[in-house]
């Protein structure tokens, strides 16, 4: 998350499984991604994905950076990802995918330094989801549980879209449209905040 | 549920995710959705669901309301539930969706007043599940055991019918009748509660 | 299973969910699914399944019964399920579907009398599967382990069914041939119940 | 794992599930997958998958075979398995499947003998994946945790190719090509080995 007292720093757990990370994991970088405070503690080579976004768009304060398999799909092929059901609202907006290759050719597929982060920045515009085609996805938020949130239900609304195409047959879908999805997006990140409690009951060390 | 000594009130926990409730969480509502004794404690905005049904429909004394990944499809294209196996039997009598944009136009999708709970009851009918488009859906029934079994039922169904479906390439499916269902929905009611004694044993407080 | 002592009783657990079974529910039948020790335990409805069975085949010494979400669409549309890896071999012969309609009509679709047993045992003939429709399957072995093995592999190979079917576009699938499901089974009797000291360390009681 | 002061020794588990295995339960086997020390433990039949690939391939330092069932439909139709995301770049290189009937007839499937085992290192050939024909996969890697991730992560992709063919409707994929594959393959060695530790945390013994 974006520190909250230094809009111009962010917070961020050194290079290990989320699962395993505890409070003296966290390590504080500028928008250059340059650890502050590194103490000897490893830092993830996509940090510059956090950085770039915290520099290029003030109104988010928390970035998740995943690889949820459902999701992957619609990085592959050019069916664009729709919101199905209200707890994904912010997808109606649409969901660019942004795709390496087009400014940096063959690569390891990671987004390994600033201007990397910055062509994913530039990708994900005034979006708060992007995905990454044959890699993963960024979902953000103004707060931490709000970027949680989008990245929880981007995945179950991959889902729910594998399933309603397949058994539409490719016909028409009663997705949210523009103004729905603003509706109920707005409502979510209230409300739908609810879900915060049960996730943080389930962090264990 | 609807309260057991008083059928104009009902009984629903604070806003609060399920896993986490508590008997402390309980509110006591009247059938308009006032809270007869919140003492601080936050309400559902969709607790209109469950009031307006109360009120409808005399026979119900549990609703359960629900965002199942796997129900929600059947909500967004025109290919109605069926009742695949005996243990969804409730599901044969047909499967009514709830577009609340018929009524309504662009909301947030919640069934967030009085107004809105009763359109959804009526699209509900008496029948006593009903779909919710880019929502979810609602299970009823006339114990609090047999409302959540129709709604893990419903959940599991919708697995079996997107896999009968794509095994079948949209041929015959031998679906319960309509005959079936209703043997079926009786017999189910008393030896089908096998499974609460094991679903409560899973609830931890 | 069969009773170990005397071939023309079984045991079953009275009717509670099998995740809570402890010893003390285990209640002795005779071949007619009469309790021979009741003492106040109910019975399953469907245990006329397992005594016809055990009547109709002495080589079978165990019974599963199931409700398995990825096999049941086998019942509902005319696609037969083949052995599609070694773990599956057992169902190399083929699996009959039973479909109480035939003889019966409408009905709860509960294998709830003799009569009901009869038929199904007849429907499953020679082989150690069936598929009831819109009900579920039986699964049944030489011994405890192998008959929990075959509902356990059953319904793993419905999930690859499901999947394979879905990648080959219905083209040819290089499925066990009976032969080759013919040697696989006969090794998996022995070397395959490796997994059934894991299976037992999971039931808790 | 090929043991790592005696390059012409492996150590592997006697027969018994993986979930289970202690330290107790490690044998030492020769290239021709004769126990050094069995001491009365069981060996797996199997054990020649591991024995002859560690001796045609010098690089490889540890062998893992399972049974995924969403891996398991790639071996069964003419469908290759492709590299669908940056985690599963040394699928990149091309995946062989192995049919034990083409050599050795109906059998039970199993590479039971070191011929069989020679046979499925062939086919494997230079890759470090190979599927088996109706049975399942082996993937191999320069050390105990990269093989583990290729087998994690074979999987992961097998979930991710099944819905992206239904999602793209069998039209072009944006997979890793080959350049990326090596690029992202060389990272994945070091940085990608941050899940190994978390794995480690979940074994119980």
């Amino acid at each position: 998350m974006r520190h909250p007292q230094a809009p111009d720093r962010y917070l961020m757990a050194r290079s290990v499984a989320p699962a395993l990370v505890t409070p003296d994991d966290i390590i504080e970088y500028d928008l250059d991604s340059n650890p502050c405070d590194a103490g000897g503690r490893g830092s993830f080579l996509e940090r510059f994905i956090h950085g770039e976004i915290y520099r290029a768009r003030p109104d988010i304060m928390s970035v998740v950076h995943s690889h949820s398999p459902s999701v992957i799909p619609f990085g592959l092929v050019g069916v664009p990802m729709q919101a199905m059901f209200h707890n994904a609202a912010f997808l109606a907006a649409g969901v660019p995918v942004f795709d390496i290759r087009g400014k940096f050719g063959a690569t390891d597929l990671l987004v390994g330094n600033a201007t990397k982060g910055v062509a994913l920045a530039e990708a994900m515009g005034d979006r708060d989801v992007v995905l990454m085609r044959a890699h993963g996805a960024v979902a953000c938020g103004p707060t931490l549980p709000s970027a949680v949130f989008r990245a929880v239900y981007t995945e179950v609304n991959a889902r729910i879209q594998h399933w309603t195409l397949a058994l539409g047959g490719g016909g028409p879908m009663a997705v949210l449209d523009a103004e729905e999805g603003r509706l109920a997006d707005a409502i979510n990140r209230t409300a739908g905040m609810r879900a915060w409690e049960l996730w943080r009951s389930r962090v264990n060390w």
